[in-house]
């Protein structure tokens, strides 16, 4: 099969590898029907974070191949969407909600999904399968579901977004874009996206925005309690990762509010008399998909959501080089891959 | 009046002075039945905090002397007890529920509680008065819900402290304890107490601890996942507000748990890569005591709950000084100053 990988920083090159095969009697292997890059694909690209000759991808949608002895709820032919983290949907962590932290956990950014196949570990506690074959029109929708939709939507729950709220938006990528959707669909009244590019703008009023605001640092702060009677948002979403995106996060929710935070953290601090002076709630990290999917899948194809829209770009998998260097200079908001 | 002042560090005094006045016609004057001193006060006391001839005290409970002309529901001779905040309590801020950043709140430690009169500002959103005068046995607990029971209530709260959930609680000074307390009331299943001082151990018991862990650091944290079956605490409160101990509740948390921190920070400072690896909840700050108040005094005038015990010195007001020095070398977990 052929599959993407980053040699190094900024080298993406797509080679033959063997085909995946049935390791453990609980994994499933797919033929992907689409797959994407990830704004987190972005840190090894940059250099930010190490990479040397490493498989990529950890989103996927796609068709059951094959499936192990013990896979019991997932079949052959079954059209299917998982989370980026693998989980066994049984355990004391998963049951609460957070299968991202599953004790038996894989992350499939070490598997790989930015190729023709891929196994999955955990096929029943990970795989929710479609009602039946998607039209194709909702493949780039239920491909936004396993991470960047699953994301936004986790980052809107976990800022308390719903009636009545104010909710902000820090980051115009795909996450904080489909982070802007989730706070619509949870109710919320006003949705403030913090942007400066005009696509991205466009799509965030689309998806919900009713406010736009184009300041950082204090500028922007202020803009938020101009917005809000002079007390803050309820909610914030932060779908960055950067310390200015966390601080903008903070200080721009009132006291006693919520700030939700997926961004992957790079070089993060978070002064304890911040969070202690201003109260507010603090939750985040990589979000459980997979206890949103079937919610969401379901919205998908109902038609009520869209999510799929943050693909502005489609390229054939071989040419997943350019969809790279596309996203690193923010010439698409997120590359989908055909396979 | 007599009232306590700490000149500078180590240095406390006890110097007449005028009797306070009403100033706004939302005040109240109150005769001090009893005032106390707080863990927080031992910050400035050891130097860690600016300090300089500076009134001290910020918990109390007494009767009215003297309303001002707007005070409605607070009358002249009622018995009240009110929180470390002044609070409106009628601002968007305090109907969620959080007076302590009420947008009119004031702190009484700058009015200072030690002393024979105090001032109250915004008394009917303040103060809550008692059923009736109290016996004086419920004295020593009403004055404990002003602040230290009610900061333990938040932090329980905050941690998400309930029935069948496992809550470990570092600090063992009396907000600590009466985490335990509060942890016991809402209905954890299990109470894990962080202490290597035999008395306070005996007292956590006595408040509801089913376990004691002497150990801090990666030993301590062990511990905890050992009693958990390798998961950790669904719920950590942090009463002291280092660094170290910071780290010990988060550790010390299961992945989606929640650690709800009042201890006041002094240099914690939280890396965001700890924060969304481990995806536990974060809350806590200056308690919204005022929001609790109603429903501790019930408990303690029903004497369901018997807070007062964290009491274990009780000194007349001119003997302040002594108190200090008790609670600085850990001779007394807290200090009530007769009036």
């Amino acid at each position: 099969m052929r599959q993407v990988v980053m040699t190094k920083p900024r080298e993406i090159v797509v080679e033959d590898r063997a085909d995946p095969k049935i390791v453990e009697p609980t994994d499933a292997i797919i033929r992907l029907a689409a797959t994407c890059i990830c704004g987190s694909d972005l840190w090894p690209y940059r250099g930010v974070q190490d990479v040397h000759h490493q498989v990529m991808g950890h989103e996927y949608v796609g068709v059951v191949e094959e499936v192990g002895r013990e896979v019991t709820t997932i079949k052959v032919g079954d059209f299917v969407v998982g989370s980026f983290w693998a989980s066994d949907n049984t355990c004391e962590i998963c049951q609460a909600g957070y299968q991202s932290h599953c004790v038996h956990r894989t992350v499939m950014g070490l598997i790989g999904t930015q190729s023709e196949l891929a196994r999955v570990p955990l096929a029943d506690g990970t795989l929710v399968a479609t009602p039946s074959q998607p039209d194709n029109d909702l493949i780039p929708s239920l491909l936004a579901a396993s991470d960047v939709l699953g994301t936004g939507w986790f980052a809107a729950v976990a800022a308390n977004a719903g009636p009545g709220k104010t909710v902000a938006v820090v980051g115009d990528g795909a996450v904080g874009l489909l982070g802007i959707l989730a706070a619509k669909q949870l109710g919320a009244e006003r949705i403030i996206a913090f942007s400066r590019h005009a696509a991205r703008q466009k799509l965030a009023r689309e998806f919900g925005a009713t406010d736009i605001i184009e300041e950082r640092g204090d500028e922007g702060v202020a803009k938020v309690y101009a917005l809000t009677d002079g007390l803050g948002a309820h909610s914030v979403i932060e779908a960055v990762g950067t310390q200015e995106a966390m601080m903008q996060a903070i200080r721009s929710a009132r006291s006693g509010g919520h700030v939700g935070f997926v961004g992957v953290s790079h070089g993060v601090n978070i002064p304890g008399e911040l969070l202690f002076g201003t109260g507010i709630h603090l939750h985040g990290g990589p979000a459980p998909v997979r206890q949103y999917l079937p919610e969401l899948i379901n919205l998908i194809w109902d038609r009520k959501i869209d999510p799929g829209k943050v693909f502005d770009l489609t390229l054939p998998l071989e040419q997943a080089a350019e969809g790279y260097r596309a996203m690193d200079e923010r010439r698409a908001i997120k590359v989908l891959l055909t396979v």
